[in-house]
């Protein structure tokens, strides 16, 4: 067992404070990570505060973590001591569903093991990457390329697999119109990797704010949807949309922005239903849809794709000291775009 | 012009009564259409009612039509005299927008011209096919293959499109899950077809009333969606579900029954919004959307389909006289499965 430092939430309501977690001792498939950077995301917060769920408590978050491999387990393959790696939103699954057989964990029928707040195999709760160092399982680490540098790479372990797997799935590319709701944490990555992917990319933002950023980023158009106007204008041109916002949001006007067999993808989930006219859907064969994260396999391909093209989040390091104060900015979308804690302060 | 017998309702609230009707001069690209069967839709009852808008009246509707051609415009070329075919749900449309080019007229961006209740390109208002007989323009005008006789296949043009194109859009066939809601016209076509593609099909209806056809018409399963045990059997099981009832269904709980990467599909649509658990979509890259008909081509390889594998609709012949109390049978779903009229009795 091995005593790190970290930083953890107390209560849903306590402020993070510096504290010490428990590790497992490196097991024969384990890879001992040097965490370097950790992110923030938005779960993080709506965890920690038990939004979805009573949790357990001291909580250390953080799925968003990159760092450097320093022991590995006697049957470890996939790793060696000084690799560059990531781990993202789970760290185990069953691994013998359909759907973990298929490379997609994250859909594992029997539920795949959360980074943080989840039970383990050995029925302790895992926890996060807000501290020194974590153990996982070398079948849920991921490679990070040279050309990706760790900071800005850590961000994409959440943010950018879970815009990065729909843009993938529903075909985003050369000749397809691509909107981002919302250019936050997710939708700045969104922007990125389907302008990289040869998508023509139009952010549809509440306002015009952010527009610089939007299009410095690689979208082609930016619209504000306090704008009536952006919805006539628009209406059934978009073969996708990726929504990363979480709040509920008029589903029904970004479903009529559509081209014939469009998708409408959400990444967040609001708590309450969102009600769907079905007259948007049938009248253009269009969908409503949902995607969680990715595999490890498609993880790995992000990574490789982001280095190739010289992509990372947008980021502004933080010590862990500024990890409430974060938390208010995050809360107030006041980050362009990601918080990463750097890993030395913990 | 030419004036024929219908059957046309009055008012949105009066009984239909037999009457005359005009229908225009054969142009050159038009074809003249002898009548002989025409099959009582759903919609036909919330159309003339006023559910789904105002219409003008007196208003002959009917959209499952049957017949033989007795006259050609001198610039036809796709039919001639003598030819068994059949009209669908819409008669015309722009041919120039994306969608149409791409042979889905129904989902023309000007909108397709429906076939009763429309305006139609004269400014006249479109009459249906509860009448002796049609003029339509050419490509609007599909072949009955010889194999399938009129009666039958009338149902085909709308139950029978409605059903094809989703269950070949999303990949019905060897090795699928299909799942159907409800029972009725609808339903019994996307078993039959679903059934013929090689697909396993699993019928979820209220009761299990009609569990004997429904075997007998294809089906591998049928389960009873009043039984709370239906729905924790079949979770996480069906790669598409066609959904065939228009009423609000508690659409939750049906998307819990998709496989990953499924897809429920709605045909029909409630008039008020159905409330979605965002949850639903993302825990499997689920897709909840619409489909109407199908496009002219593929309305006449769904014929072809049918005349292939010895498919029609189920259906009760009755004359003309007998229309209003079929409706109300339609109502209280009694009917097993399509009312057709024969059109020798207008």
């Amino acid at each position: 067992m091995l005593t790190v430092n970290a930083y953890a939430a107390p209560s849903a309501t306590g402020a993070l404070i510096p504290t010490t977690i428990e590790r497992r001792d490196v097991g024969p498939h384990d890879v001992l990570i040097e965490i370097k950077f950790a992110g923030i995301c938005h779960s993080d917060i709506h965890t920690v505060r038990g939004d979805w769920g009573p949790q357990g408590y001291p909580l250390a978050p953080g799925h968003e973590i990159a760092g450097i491999v320093t022991e590995i387990g006697p049957e470890v393959t996939r790793h060696k001591v000084g690799d560059r790696v990531g781990v993202g939103c789970m760290v185990n699954s069953c691994g013998e569903c359909a759907n973990c057989v298929a490379g997609e964990e994250q859909y594992c029928l029997k539920g795949n093991t959360g980074t943080y707040g989840a039970v383990d195999r050995d029925g302790t709760i895992t926890q996060g990457g807000y501290s020194t160092h974590v153990v996982v399982t070398e079948n849920f680490v991921v490679r990070i390329p040279e050309g990706l540098d760790l900071d800005v790479a850590a961000p994409l372990l959440c943010a950018g697999i879970t815009t990065y797997s729909p843009l993938r799935h529903w075909g985003a590319g050369p000749g397809k119109n691509v909107a981002v709701i919302g250019l936050g944490g997710l939708g700045h990555m969104a922007v990125k990797l389907a302008h990289a992917m040869g998508a023509t990319v139009t952010v549809l933002s509440q306002s015009l704010k952010k527009q610089e950023d939007g299009l410095r980023l690689g979208a082609d158009h930016y619209r504000a949807t306090s704008d009536e106007t952006t919805f006539a204008d628009l209406a059934g041109s978009f073969d996708l949309i990726i929504n990363t916002v979480s709040a509920a949001i008029d589903i029904n006007a970004y479903l009529q922005l559509l081209a014939l067999d469009g998708a409408l993808v959400n990444v967040g989930a609001p708590p309450e239903p969102l009600p769907v006219q079905v007259f948007s859907l049938i009248g253009g064969r269009r969908s409503f849809a949902g995607s969680a994260i990715g595999g490890i396999r498609e993880t790995q391909e992000m990574l490789d794709f982001c280095a190739e093209h010289g992509l990372g989040a947008e980021i502004e390091v933080i010590p862990a000291g500024k990890i409430n104060e974060a938390y208010e900015r995050v809360l107030a979308s006041d980050v362009r775009y990601r918080f990463v804690i750097d890993a030395a302060t913990f």
